[in-house]
């Protein structure tokens, strides 16, 4: 079906010892035979290496190492070779150059990917998971991305698709028998099972919130009246951060601006941007303004100035926290300097109690902040939805699941039943793969990388 | 020798579709075997791959690719294993993170490369070429760096010293017979050896002015008037070289500000900070202000204004530029509206008529500008010197075997010459690497890449 054999640099770009170049289709070994002087390609086994030089008619373009992986037994089940090369951009550019003279054509984002998927290796969502593991900058998001690449969501979906089938299978028999108004099937015993199928999507959608949060960090906000130290606060977090990431060379990355990782848990700090230039200037509305903001937020760290607040004001400042109904993490900050009679009213609110300023206690606050967030899916290594189209694919299931249970009900005729219940198994299969359109593969696939 | 075992990324930092993870040393196999789970590594044979997991504990950090190159048959010699893994910084460090504890250590720049070498595998001036080769950005430093790599350079010093340490060799022999007044070949014909052997080395040191104009770019001026179109064809030039940069998805570069390829040639234009910028305003000083960094260039472009200088103006310049004695391309700029009499002046100069603004006979500017630079050893694959310490120790080289046919002239006592002989093979030795220090590697090595 597919004839076509692609290139494309599989490395990212930059100066590197190595670099490499992946080549798939039907024409790889033929194209590549032509170019490559050392062994015979035609003649050497799938999963070996083979040392040789790159020639341009006469021209020596690299010295190169040859992987061989024969279809079905490579990434995107055709005929893959990758070529490790010396990490120059000039060279990997002129190898490309050459292998499109050859008769290759330059890969689309994901194609690799996208070629996999459609060669029957694995199923749309562990295709896009393959993106999210490339993506993932910290331990929950990797954790998400390799289950879900290893196949475990797919699992529970299959499980579910699996009794969906059985179900609308009994529920169409009955419709071969027409008018004589058999019932292979005791509509309680469908109603049973079709609860137990929503209350597994249920729990699915339910680790989305979950899901979500580790994909792009959980929303947090730093709220507190001005001078309460919320960018001392701020700043100390994410220079501790950028202290930790490690020092070793060639995968330093810049810390995302405003993310914290606690225990592979990002938190992500929204409209920071004014809180770490504004805070030493009075901040004329006060308390009011963070209103909107802290409501959006996940989590709310609310900082009390232990010094300055009276009792007056941290009553007042309590009751506008209680009513937002966020999960919230209530500080007293500058315990070195507290006042004992707000130290001992934030207290009996069970603030934990530090110091911005002199670091203390931080350690503390990421526990507590950690313990905030309801992690346990994470925990148990149950399979997590991250991905939003998964998601609406979820509540569509769902829906149709709905009618399916109002139309027994309601006693509509078999065929309406059958009808939704094809619904709900169309959904599942869109999250799979097994009913894409071409928009669909090619909306997901062009926001791979290059090369994947 | 060399007991531990050392780990780096080898491909690029960034996101990518693939990271290399590199592990060479006596305990690789031993190492990545603890944390891979597949095939037992320690059963399979050289040059196969892989499909496995690496787990930390029960976690899984990766599917991954294990390459496998048993010592000697690998580029350090030594046992090497590369992991090919997902292109995510954070699998990346987590996989090196977990090699460090399970026995391995961070490479050093250049470490892979420097075992190569300590290993036999190449002399220091291949070692060397390595660099060279990942730092190439066109052809002829590409060929350059490929040809040195390859042994070209190393096989004509062999050459070299076969012959002196031949020459050594029946000196010291004479040496042994003290008193007996013997020769075993005579003076002439070592004379004669000498001389040719100087010519070879001259001829490597000569080739050091292309070497390193093709290493850094052929320093060129661009000069003229004020008004006389500067500007206008600096970046007429390093626009057209921006717009024929491929345009191969991850393999664009910023183009070298500054620097134009012409047929795999870097031209590299100096002093042109103010070009761009001044010439629209009235440049007092004009010509006078060019003439040092004229002086200074390898090759100019000597720009008429053909619409605007006199005649008496363009004699001038002339003057002006044959007393530089540098090669220079004279330019009749603005030629779409020249005064016939100047365009005849300047034509009977050999002057080559562009316009500019109008991007008219750029194309035959830049072959002009090829021509200009003798390129004679590069067409002909002659080998070239493009490494400093190469030039000097030829240059070290040279000197000490003048010396010796100086002494051979004056009669010296042949233990003189035998020292002098000796003192040509230490330099030569220091080129291929056959006498080192730990500095001078320490200071070679450091200026690769991490993960070569």
């Amino acid at each position: 079906m597919i004839l076509d054999t692609i290139v494309a640099l599989a490395t990212p770009p930059g100066v590197g010892a190595i670099g490499v170049i992946r080549v798939s289709g039907a024409k790889t070994i033929e194209i590549v035979n032509t170019v490559f002087k050392g062994k015979d390609l035609t003649t050497v086994k799938s999963h070996t290496i083979h040392l040789g030089t790159i020639r341009d008619e006469d021209t020596i373009v690299d010295e190169v190492l040859i992987s061989m992986f024969k279809g079905p037994n490579s990434y995107t089940k055709e005929d893959v070779i990758e070529i490790s090369c010396h990490g120059s951009q000039f060279i990997i550019q002129q190898l490309i150059k050459l292998l499109l003279r050859k008769g290759a054509r330059l890969a689309k984002p994901g194609e690799f990917t996208q070629r996999a998927f459609i060669n029957g290796r694995f199923d749309l969502a562990q295709a896009e998971a393959v993106a999210d593991l490339i993506a993932s900058e910290n331990e929950s998001m990797h954790s998400a991305a390799m289950n879900q690449m290893r196949g475990g969501f797919s699992q529970e979906i299959k499980k579910l698709r699996e009794e969906l089938v059985h179900f609308a299978s009994m529920i169409e028999l009955e419709l071969d028998f027409g008018e004589e108004d058999v019932e292979f099937a005791s509509r309680a015993d469908l109603k049973k099972l079709i609860n137990h199928l929503k209350s597994l999507i249920a729990r699915l959608t339910e680790s989305f919130t979950l899901g979500n949060a580790i994909k792009n960090g959980i929303p947090t906000v730093i709220a507190g009246k001005p001078n309460a130290g919320k960018s001392t606060l701020l700043n100390a977090l994410l220079n501790e951060e950028k202290a930790i990431v490690s020092d070793i060379p060639g995968t330093t990355r810049d810390v995302i601006e405003d993310v914290i990782n606690v225990d592979g848990i990002a938190f992500r700090f929204t409209d920071t941007a004014g809180i770490r230039t504004t805070e030493d200037k009075v901040e004329a509305i006060g308390v009011e303004r963070t209103y909107a903001k802290m409501k959006d937020a996940s989590v709310i760290i609310y900082l009390i100035d232990l010094i300055h607040d009276t009792a007056d004001e941290v009553q007042q400042q309590l009751g506008y926290l209680k009513d937002l109904k966020v999960p919230y993490l209530l500080v007293g900050n500058k315990m070195d300097q507290a006042k004992p009679d707000i130290q001992e009213l934030v207290s009996q609110e069970n603030a934990l109690l530090i110091s911005a300023s002199q670091k203390e206690n931080l350690e503390n606050l990421k526990d507590a902040l950690k313990e905030l967030v309801s992690l346990d899916d994470f925990k148990t290594g149950n399979t997590i939805v991250t991905n939003l189209r998964h998601y609406e694919s979820l509540i569509q299931t769902n829906e149709a699941l709905d009618r399916v249970i109002t139309g027994i009900d309601n006693e509509v005729t078999n065929d309406f039943v059958a009808m939704d219940i094809r619904n709900s198994l169309h959904h599942l299969g869109e999250l799979t793969g097994e009913i894409t359109t071409e928009d669909l593969l090619d909306n997901i696939f062009s926001k791979f990388c290059i090369g994947k």
